[in-house]
């Protein structure tokens, strides 16, 4: 595992596909990426089932599976994914994933002898709808933007922003799987007890700061039992692929809720992921190093590894766009709000994994590790509202006049990510979008 | 729902059963009990099945439900219990439950004429083993003792032990559910990162201040759909039962990681919960009115409801036993560390499923709800070590002359609770037992 992350055949920049959408430079799914997501026709009543991202299209692989022409190792491996279980698939680990991966890029590759077989097998984007790409047992939110945590703790704490574990352990607590949706998902703006600083008491209100969180969100592949922790040079093997992940919450709820044992309300009426999961296989060409400042503490010894020095990181790039309702009346289209990149995060995913497990928490496929919102080191990076606007002190201008402190009814929130490098070429991850509906029982 | 309890005859005092030691007055599961459980015959690799405990024996629903006999719909209520899943059986909601419940109750009096037909379809429990009774989606601990929040508090924030949000809100924060094991669970004493208060560093070392936590768990039964909070009227009807639960605590990792978003490694490498679920129907002769003290604040309203007050608690007894290696081996008893009473919980279990559905969140059935630490209001009433040795500083004498600050390597804790009133039938849990093996690598 120490070794530089595994590039072959299925990384040349240059090859190109016989889905003619997958070879557009701008497209987010060219033949190097080949993300999973969980799809049937639009508005059917079609089972759930796995396919793979091409360019506008989307491979349908129970109908590839039964087009037959595959080894009998990858038919065998596609066989839980043609039932639809993307968890099962999940379990197999990394190197039967590859082998997979492989024959997908083969069998999709211009000039393919297979194009007249699957090309049957292709549905259009556009006309598919989308479930969680797989089942999620636990969810897990981490919290690495340190850029975040020392501004976010500045609001809650002035005079401590960073607390004084921040640099040693990779905090997280455990959330909410129940809501997890994917995009496209609208939920009610929640309810819950708030109290002002100044007040004697709480009192029951729809949220008024209602917020978005950029993360980044880590699907488990093989499970370890519980017992067994997964050590630094083995965690790699036990992440399947990424997704973006928007934490919703709800500031004023929080605020009042959070102590002592963290937030509850403030976050479980929502978490939005995109639908499609980017392996780590396709991440391959954008690791990078991770290095901490020479001041700061050096990670223990079971959160560090070569592998995780020299590679660890990931070089991928987030935006938040925001669309209220006026702009999206207007056919306006959706606002950028901020830029940001995961290079930033304080702790790596093989080090949230090996911390999650080392007093021997057992971690299953399909589980999700959330990242913590991601915020670069400059003011206009906050990966949230709370952020951008200094704790709503500070309202943002939108183009066509409107402001915003937090968000409105209506409100759209789209988290973009992808990944570019020379020499490599570029990969992105759809729209991972939500929207705010009024709180219940309040006419829109 | 603002009417009593409902009581039939399944609650009859005088009711006796066939199954002769379910009519001793020392057992558990007399026949107004009746708990379901997930259980197979010890060391086979027979289908785990749903059964009911009577006496010392297991009625196997799957051969009860096989052996016919039954109305047409309870014979379709049996159905999901007779495959094994009891989270199908929990989504049915209570009013067919209590149907159920009457049905068995009836066939397993004494003078059934179904007497013949049933006694092939039990099993001692002495030849069963269990696994947990139900798939537990997500799963949520609360913090209803009060007493516990008040000695717990005073030793983290000697000068603000409880904090002002306590009598406001049901505290409560999400737990890690796969982690979780029924009676008999072993794991080893985790590894983790702790900080001495006056250390300059953390150190990463095997937890020196392992510790139990004596909660109820309460599993929830029909869903409610994400952004459908559940009011107080309609909470009973979604909990399903009852199960004794050890929250298995670290307290040094606890103490370095938690702030400032909750326990998160000192609460996820086990939890143990009771093998039976004791029916909300079962325990209607024990319910008991819900008040708080004059100067306290009293719920809002959306936490507030007749029936929470005149019925909304639960007179339940805990009892809290220690049998060290050394006391195994020689074959003496548990010894009983202290006793409380749900009673004394400072919130009720449908505020705590009232409070974590309002702003939305989606419950689903077997989610479980942790009560929090029940520690009674007097000095040796604490729910965990960390009460009952004031933070380590006064040791506990066990009879054999050893004494505990926190557990050791073999020590297994053994959770007990049951009901008792004049005019009602006893009724129990069982034994929630589970115990601590050396840390990994660390030689017994």
């Amino acid at each position: 595992m120490n070794t530089a992350p595994l590039l072959d055949a299925t990384h040349n920049p240059t090859l190109q596909s016989w889905v003619a959408s997958a070879n557009d430079p701008a497209t987010d799914f060219p033949i190097q990426n080949l993300p999973y997501g969980r799809f049937r026709r639009a508005g059917s009543d079609e089972p759930w089932r796995i396919g793979v991202a091409i360019g506008d299209w989307i491979l349908d692989l129970a109908r590839a599976a039964a087009a037959g022409g595959w080894s009998d190792e990858v038919r065998t491996a596609l066989a839980p994914l043609a039932a639809g279980d993307l968890n099962a698939f999940m379990a197999l680990g990394p190197a039967l994933r590859r082998r997979v991966r492989a024959a997908l890029s083969t069998a999709l590759s211009a000039g393919s002898p297979r194009q007249n077989d699957l090309a049957g097998a292709l549905l259009l984007q556009a006309q598919a709808e989308y479930d969680l790409p797989c089942r999620i047992g636990d969810y897990t939110d981490f919290y690495t933007g340190i850029h975040h945590a020392t501004t976010v703790g500045s609001l809650f704490r002035p005079d401590n922003p960073l607390l004084p574990n921040y640099k040693w352990i990779p905090i997280g607590y455990h959330g909410r799987s129940s809501s997890i949706g994917v995009s496209g998902q609208t939920f009610q703006r929640p309810r819950g007890q708030v109290k002002a600083p100044d007040a004697e008491r709480p009192e029951f209100v729809p949220c008024r700061r209602l917020d978005y969180e950029l993360e980044l969100g880590a699907l488990v592949g093989s499970a370890n039992a519980l017992g067994e922790p997964v050590p630094m040079d083995a965690a790699e093997d036990h992440l399947f692929g990424v997704v973006l992940l928007n934490d919703w919450s709800a500031r004023d709820i929080q605020a009042w809720e959070y102590q002592p044992l963290g937030p509850f309300l403030a976050k479980n009426f929502a978490t939005t992921i995109s639908p499609w999961v980017v392996t780590m296989d396709a991440l391959a060409p954008f690791r990078a190093p991770f290095a901490r400042p020479a001041d700061d503490p050096q990670p223990l010894p079971y959160l560090d590894s070569a592998f995780n020095r020299d590679f660890g990181a990931l070089d991928l790039r987030f935006e938040v766009l925001l669309q209220s309702a006026a702009m999206r009346e207007r056919g306006e289209a959706p606002h950028r709000l901020m830029e940001s990149n995961f290079r930033d995060a304080y702790w790596t995913l093989a080090q949230m994994l090996a911390h999650h497990t080392v007093g021997g928490c057992n971690l299953q496929p399909g589980d999700l590790l959330g990242s913590g919102t991601q915020s670069g080191p400059a003011p206009g990076e906050g990966g949230s509202l709370l952020e951008l606007t200094l704790g709503g002190k500070q309202p943002l201008a939108l183009p066509n006049g409107e402001t915003r402190t937090f968000l409105e009814d209506g409100d759209t929130v789209i988290l973009r990510g992808h990944c570019e490098r020379t020499g490599a070429r570029r990969i992105g991850f759809g729209d991972c979008a939500g929207s705010v509906l009024p709180a219940r029982g309040v006419r829109p």
